[in-house]
């Protein structure tokens, strides 16, 4: 299979594009990094992106970044930039690449606890995660050709120990898990499924 | 009590309207109709028109609009339109409006059954609403003063026979529950609340 992974050299990324380089013809990408660079968060970007890789089976997006802040003074610059990023980056993803994509082939995206066990200072990845869950529920039953499309909805991951201050309470979960729940949505048959891994 | 309805002429807004003027001082507003006018869709005029409503006790949104048609044919440009009026203008409604609501006020949203039970041609809205019910359910935590916040979550309205056609097998929901559920926002207690009517 010909996969794309876009967000390969991140702390999720990188273990998934492990996972799958074996068996696989695998593209990684980033903004700065991977064998091709694009841009999420500019549609210009993502069309010259699938230009280059041409026609392909599966694209994994482990990437996009949301505000961390207080609620009290987030402007509407601020939760905007987060919806450019890790919510319209990834949805560009698929309207622009379900152009490109193969029959039978899928999209996996990357969403997050916090769209319904909320932290404080996290209400904008909250918003993006709520909207990427909904956003495949709905693209799933109109993708034609079999194609499949699915999140993965991870809980703070124990290889982010920087991030646990900010999850009271929250257990982190393991990468083995995690990296499990995209191999379930690039090799399985689900489709239009939120895979929540906490 | 001091209630701002934007959307108070539309199908959904003009019910709750007449439901809460008995016994409240309302003021109604729309981008062209109303006692006071403003675009969701700038955070500029949101910031002028919170300076002309001064301080209020509930802010009730039955406003916003989305993309629909086929997924196939959607653009970024398309999807980014509706992110901008239903979800950040809605949004953007707490964000500023955070700075003018009275202790113990509450914002109700609208979102809607797309969240999480898709029609064809929908995957738009059903985006906008997923963010929405998750913008306050991470909202509710960091709201000081005792401000509440929650999301009224309606199913296709039996006011609304024109939208019928694209929602097979989906029961109109009566309008009283509508108004009821924003009712229950205003009114109760509860906050973080995503309030099901279906
Ligand atoms: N880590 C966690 O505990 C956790 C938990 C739940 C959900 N998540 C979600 O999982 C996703 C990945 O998280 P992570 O912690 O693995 O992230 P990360 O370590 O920060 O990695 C981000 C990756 O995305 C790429 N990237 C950044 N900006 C980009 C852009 N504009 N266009 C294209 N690629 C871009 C980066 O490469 P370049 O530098 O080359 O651009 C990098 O490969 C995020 O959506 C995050 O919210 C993470
Ligand atoms: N009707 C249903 O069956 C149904 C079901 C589920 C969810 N919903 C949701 O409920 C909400 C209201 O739906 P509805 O059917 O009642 O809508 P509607 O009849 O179209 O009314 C829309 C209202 O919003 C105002 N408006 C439009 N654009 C605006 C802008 N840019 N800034 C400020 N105000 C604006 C309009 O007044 P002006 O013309 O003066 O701007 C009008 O008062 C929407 O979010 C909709 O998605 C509706």
């Amino acid at each position: 299979m010909k996969i794309i992974i876009v967000g390969a050299i991140g702390t999720i990324g990188k273990k998934v594009t492990e996972a799958l380089q074996g068996d696989h013809e695998i593209i990684t990408a980033g903004s700065k990094s991977g064998d091709l660079q694009v841009d999420i968060t500019s549609p210009e970007s993502i069309e010259a992106f699938y230009k280059q890789t041409g026609n392909f089976d599966a694209l994994v997006s482990t990437t996009g970044s949301g505000h961390f802040g207080p609620l009290k003074s987030t402007t509407p610059a601020d939760f905007k930039k987060g919806i450019d990023s890790k919510l319209l980056g990834q949805i560009n993803l698929v309207l622009i690449g379900q152009h490109y994509i193969n029959p039978k082939g899928s999209f996996t995206l990357t969403s997050g606890i916090l769209s319904e066990d909320p932290v404080v200072n996290g209400v904008n990845l909250s918003t993006l995660n709520g909207g990427l869950n909904s956003f495949v529920i709905g693209a799933a039953i109109e993708l034609e050709n079999d194609v499949r499309i699915n999140a993965v909805s991870p809980g703070v991951v124990e290889d982010s120990p920087g991030y646990f201050p900010y999850f009271p309470g929250h257990i982190p979960v393991t990468m083995d898990k995690v990296v499990v729940a995209y191999i379930r949505s690039v090799l399985g048959a689900g489709t239009g499924q939120v895979i929540k891994v906490y």
